[in-house]
C-alpha cells in the first residue's frame, strides 16, 4: 500500500471507452494516484487527446496495447480493467500470474457471478479463470465494504444492478417486501451501452425516441438474482425491463413492491433511511420525494425516493445514479480507495452537474 | 352532414396550444374541411403565424377570443375544443345552448368520466354540465366506433390512457390476464404536458435527464379505472407511474401482466393480433418484437408488441403512440371523420417521421 | 409519361439510408406513383420494416440488391438513386444503357458539377460517365424548373447548397450584393451525415455538444462555386463553414453579405420577396423576422429571413430547410413531379411537424 | 484576506439561478471558502435543495431575501452577485455603502461597460452608481489579471464575450488581423439565457431545432466593442450573431478574420499559441484542429483552434467554452481566487464531463 507521501501507480486497461474516460476524469484530480499506463489496443500509439479531446491539456501516457505491457516491471499498485467481456478474464489471469501483488478493479461482467454454473448458463461458456472467479469480491461498496478492503480482485457491479440493488437490498434483508412481486422498470442514458459503433446507437436513431430492449433476457438479471437472493435468504427472481433514454448519462429505476407483514410505505421508507443514514454516496430523499437522474449527473451519488402506490400495501421505489460514475467508474474509484487504504470519498467529491 | 362537394365548417377552440397546432397540421391537408374559426384568448387579434410560425405560408383565420364567437351565425359543423380543464365544460354548454346542432370533439378531461361521483372525487368539484356529461361518448375510436358515429359530443381520451387502453382492453375483455396484477409504467415526451410556461418545463431543466412524476396520483388513473373496469366486467385498479422523457413526442407504456387460465404469452399476443387485425391505426408487431416511439412519430399509428417475461406466466406488453396524434389530435380527427360521415382515415395518412 | 389513371412505376435505389426512407415517407402518400423496387445491397432479402420499422404497416417490395435488377423488364418510369458517391455513376450508366427511357433523379453528388475538371479536382478522379455528366440538369427546382421538366437525368442538389443557393442566387443575379464578401455559416442536424456507422455519429458523441467540421474544405463548396458564379456572371468563392447540431433534421444558414450600389437591407429583402412571391416551397418572412429549422421540419418548405447588420451596408440572411426534405428527398419528389408531368406540389403538402 | 487556515466568508446573491447553482457547485469543493449566505428573493425561507435538488446532500444556509441581509454583521470576505441587470447596481451600492471592505464579483452586465455614455445608450438609462462603474475592473482574467488582484469590484464578462475576446484579443493586439472584417457567428446552449420562465425556453419549443436571435442588436456587442477597440487601439465594430443550440451548456464561436500584413493563417495560430502558452485555462489546439463544446463541458477551460479558409488571406478561428463555467461562474471563482490571494486554479480543477 502506498504511503500518503508517495502516489499509487495506477493503470487503466481499456482507456478508449466511456468507462475508461470516466476513470481518467476522476483520477486526474485524485491527490494520491499517478496514471502510469493507459491501454487501448486499436488506438495503440496515439495520444489520449486524439481519442478523447477533453484530455488535451493534461500530461498522460500514450495509449499502448495491453499485450505490450510488462506487468512485472510496471509494479502497479492497482489496475482498472475496462475491457470487453471474455477478454477480461484472460488479461487478468495473465496479469496476476506475472504480478500477483497487483490489485484489480474489474469493470466488466467477468467476475460478478460467483456461481460457475450460473456464469456458464448466462454467458454460454465455462469461465477460464475459475480460481479468480472464486476469489473475486462483488464490488457493491455499501454492501461489501469490509471484504473489499482486503480484496485483491473486485468485480465492480453493473450499472443497472448497482441502482436496483441499492434500492432493494435493505428492504429484502429486513424482509419488509414480498420477494415474489418485484417489478424493476429501468431506464438508462446511452452511455450505458458503451462506445460500440453500431447503427442502433447513432444519434439520429435514438434521439427523439424511447424504447425497451432486452425484454425477458438481459445479463444484468443474473446479478440481480444473485444479490437479491443473498439479501432475501431465498431464491428471488424479479421482472426487469431496461429502456434507452435519449440522454448521455443516468439510470432511473422505478421499482414496484408489495410490503410484507403489514408494512406501510412509510415503514419501507424508514428501512431505507436507516440503512443509508451514514453513507456518503447514498441519499434517501424525504418520503414521497422522488429523484431525477439530472441531480446526480457526474457525481458518485445515489438518490433514492419512495412513495405509496394508490393500491393498498404497495409502494414505488425510485432510485437514480449516473451510470458512468456510481454505476461504473465512480464506484470503481470508491473501491480503489478502500483497497489502497485511502479515505473512501477521496477524489469523488464532484457535485452533480445540473443544469 | 356536409356533402362531399361542400366542406365542413370547423372551429378549433384553443388553437395556441400544442394540441391546437397539431389539429391544424392535420386539418390543413384534410380535403373536406374548412377552418373558419381559431380561438386563443390571450393571443386574440394575432395571426396564427405569430404563435406557431410554421403556419406562415397558409391562409388562416386570425386568432380571436372564444367569448367573441357568435355560435348561431357561425353554423359550425364541428368544433374541436382544446381548452383547459374546467373552462371547457362552460364553453361547451354555452356553445351547445346557442347552436345545438354543432358537433363537438373535446380534447380536455372534462367529459371523459361518465360517473358524476368519480368526476367530483378526481376533480374536486361538481360537474357544471351534468346532462352533457351523461351524453358524452368516450372517444377511444377502436372501442366505441359505433357510438361515436352518432354522437354529438365526444370526449377524446387522454394520451396515457389511449396508449394503455389499446394495449390492455382486448386482454381484459378476453379475461386473459389477471386484473389485479397490472403495472403500467408509462413514459411521455414533453409535449404531453402542454405549452404551460413553468420552470420545470424549461429546456435546461428537462434535457439530459429523466424522472417520474405524479406517483400514486395522476388524473389519468380515473380514466384507466373506468375503462379497464368496463372491459373486465369488474372493478380494476392498476399501478400507474408516468415519467418524462427528454423528447418532444411519444408515449411508451411498458405493461407487466400475468396470464390467467394458463394463458401463455403467445396466447395473449394472439388475442391482441386478432382484436386489431383490421384496424387501420393499430398495428400489432410480431411476437417478441417491441415498438419504439420514434416509429410512430407524427403518425396516428399505435404499435403494440408483446414478449414473455422470464417469470413463468408473466408477459410484458409494450405500446407506443405519438401523444399529440393518436394520443390527442389525430384521434380527434379520426372521431370527427366518423361523426361527419367521412372515411375514418381521411387526412390521417401521414407516415411516421423517422429519423 | 403515365396517365392520371395509371400510376408511375418508381424505384428507390438505396432505400436503407435516411434519404431513401424519406423518399418512401413522401411517396407512400403520393396518389400517382407505385413503388415497384427498393434496393439495399447489404440488406437484400429483408423486408423494409426490418430496416425502418415505421413502414411495418405498409405493403412494400422486399429489399433487393441493385445488381439483381433487370432494368429492361422493370419498365420503370423513374428511379431515385440514393446511393453512395462513386457507385452512383456506374449504376446509372448501366441502368440507362439497358433502359434508356427511364428517368432518373440522383440524390448523390455524382452529377452535380457540370465541369469535368472541377469534378476531377474535388473528387480526385475522372468521371466514369462524362456524357451523362454533360446531360445532367442541376435540380435546384426554383432555378432550373424549365430544364428539369424535360430532363432525363436530374442531379438533386446537396442539402447545404440548396439552403444557401435559394438564399443568395436572387441577390447575386440582381447584383445587389458584393460577391467577394460572402460568409456562409451553416448548421445541420445529424441526418445530414447519413446513416454512416461511425464513432463520431454515436448519440453520446454528439448529444449535448456543438462543433464545426470540414473547415476550409467541404465538397459542397464546389456546388456553391458553380451556382454562385453562374448567378453572378463571374467567378465567386465564398467562405463556408458547416457545423453539426444535436438534432435530427434541419439546416440553418446564417449568411453575412454586403449590399452593392447603396443597396439597403430593405432593398435586399425586396429582391428576395419578389423572386419568391409565387413559389410554393419558398416563403420569405417579413423584414427582420428570422426563421428557425423547427418550423420547416418534415415539410418541403424553405423559410428565408433578412435583417440589417448593425454595420452600415451589411445584412444578415438566414435560411432554413429540412435537410432530408427540401434538402434531399422532398426536392427529389418535386423534381419527379415536374419530370413526370404531375403538379409540382403533389405529395408534398405536409405541414411542418412542430413541436 | 483570510489566512490559509481560516476560510473566506462568501455570499452568493441570487442563488436560485443557473449561475448561482454553478457557483455553488464549484465553491462546495473549494478548500478555502465557507458559504455563509445564499439569497433568492422569491424563494426566501426555502432550503436550497428545493430549488436545486442536487444540493440535498450538502449542509447549506437556507435561502433568504437580499434585503434582509445585514452586511455589517456578516463580515463577508467576498460576495458573488448573480442578480438581474438593474437590480444589481442598487444592491452593490447598498452593500458597499454598509460594508466597504467587502469584495465583489458581479456576474451581471451592470459594471462591464466603463463608459457612462455607452452604458446609457445600450441600457436605456443612466447608471445609478457611476463611481462604482468607474472603479469596476473588467474581469476577463487572462487580460486583466494584475488589476483584478487588487480590485474591490470585478465585473465578470458575459459568456459570448469571454469566448470571442479570448479568441481575438491577442490577434488584435498583435495587429495581425483586419479589425474591419470580423464576423463572429456564435452558438450557445440554453442555459445562456438563464432560468427565465418563458414560452420560448420550454423544452418542446427549443428541442430538435436551431435558430438565430438578437440579430443586429445584442447587448454583448457593447462589451465586444469596448474590449476589441482597446485591444486594437482604435474603434472596432464586428458583425455578431448569436444562435441557440438544443443543449444545456457550451458556446462555440466561429470567427471569420482576414490576416493583415500578409499574415498567413499559420502566423495567426502562432500568435494565439504564444499568448496562451502558460495559461491554465486556455488551450490552443494544433493548427487545423478545431474544438467542440463537449470537450470543455463543466470545466473552466477554453479551447481555441484556427484553420485556414480556402480564400487566400482568410482564416477561421473557433473557440469553445462552457458558458456557465469559464463563461460565468468558473471565471468568477478564478477572479475570486486572485482577489483573495488564493492560487488562481484552486477549486477549478474539474476535468470536462464527456460524454
Amino acid at each position: 500500500m502506498p504511503t500518503q507521501s508517495s502516489k499509487a501507480k495506477i493503470a487503466i486497461l481499456g482507456a478508449s471507452g466511456y468507462t475508461g474516460a470516466e476513470l481518467l476524469r476522476l483520477l486526474i484530480r485524485h491527490p494520491h494516484v499517478e496514471i502510469v499506463l493507459l491501454t487501448a489496443d486499436r488506438r495503440a500509439g496515439k495520444p489520449m487527446a486524439e481519442v478523447f479531446p477533453q484530455f488535451a491539456p493534461y500530461k498522460l501516457p500514450t495509449l499502448s496495447a495491453v499485450e505490450a505491457a510488462d506487468w512485472q516491471t510496471l509494479q502497479l499498485d492497482l489496475a482498472f480493467c475496462a475491457l470487453p467481456h471474455g477478454t477480461t478474464q484472460k488479461v487478468i489471469a495473465e496479469l496476476l500470474g506475472r504480478a500477483p501483488a497487483t490489485k484489480i478493479v474489474d469493470l466488466s461482467a467477468d467476475f460478478r457471478l460467483s456461481d460457475p454454473a450460473a456464469y456458464a448458463r448466462w454467458y454460454g461458456h465455462e469461465h477460464v479463470a475459475p480460481d479468480l472467479q472464486k476469489e473475486a469480491i462483488y464490488g457493491l461498496t455499501e454492501v461489501y465494504r469490509q471484504k473489499i478492503k482486503t480484496a485483491r480482485l473486485v468485480a465492480n457491479p453493473g450499472c443497472y444492478t448497482t441502482c436496483a440493488e441499492l434500492a432493494l437490498i435493505p428492504l429484502l434483508q429486513a424482509k419488509a417486501i414480498d420477494p415474489d412481486e418485484i417489478v424493476v422498470d429501468a431506464k438508462s442514458g446511452m452511455t450505458g451501452a458503451g462506445r460500440a459503433v453500431r447503427e442502433d446507437m447513432l444519434f439520429a436513431e435514438v434521439s427523439e425516441g424511447f424504447h425497451a430492449y432486452g425484454v425477458g433476457h438481459h445479463r444484468h438479471m443474473s446479478e440481480l438474482d444473485q444479490e437479491f437472493s443473498l439479501a432475501a435468504g431465498r431464491a428471488v427472481t424479479v421482472s426487469f425491463t431496461p429502456h434507452l433514454v435519449p440522454m448521455n448519462r443516468g439510470i432511473l429505476s422505478t421499482i414496484y413492491v408489495r410490503g410484507l407483514k403489514d408494512s406501510l410505505p412509510e415503514d419501507l421508507h424508514a428501512v431505507l433511511s436507516k440503512a443509508y443514514a451514514h453513507e456518503p454516496f447514498v441519499h434517501v430523499l424525504p418520503f414521497r420525494t422522488l429523484p431525477a437522474t439530472r441531480h446526480v449527473r457526474g457525481s458518485n451519488m445515489t438518490f433514492i425516493g419512495l412513495a405509496a402506490d394508490r393500491i393498498k400495501g404497495r409502494a414505488i421505489v425510485v432510485a437514480a445514479i449516473d451510470n458512468l460514475t456510481k454505476g461504473a467508474s465512480g464506484q470503481a474509484v470508491q473501491n480503489m480507495n478502500l483497497m489502497l487504504g485511502f479515505p473512501e470519498t477521496m477524489g469523488l467529491d464532484q457535485v452533480a452537474l445540473f443544469p
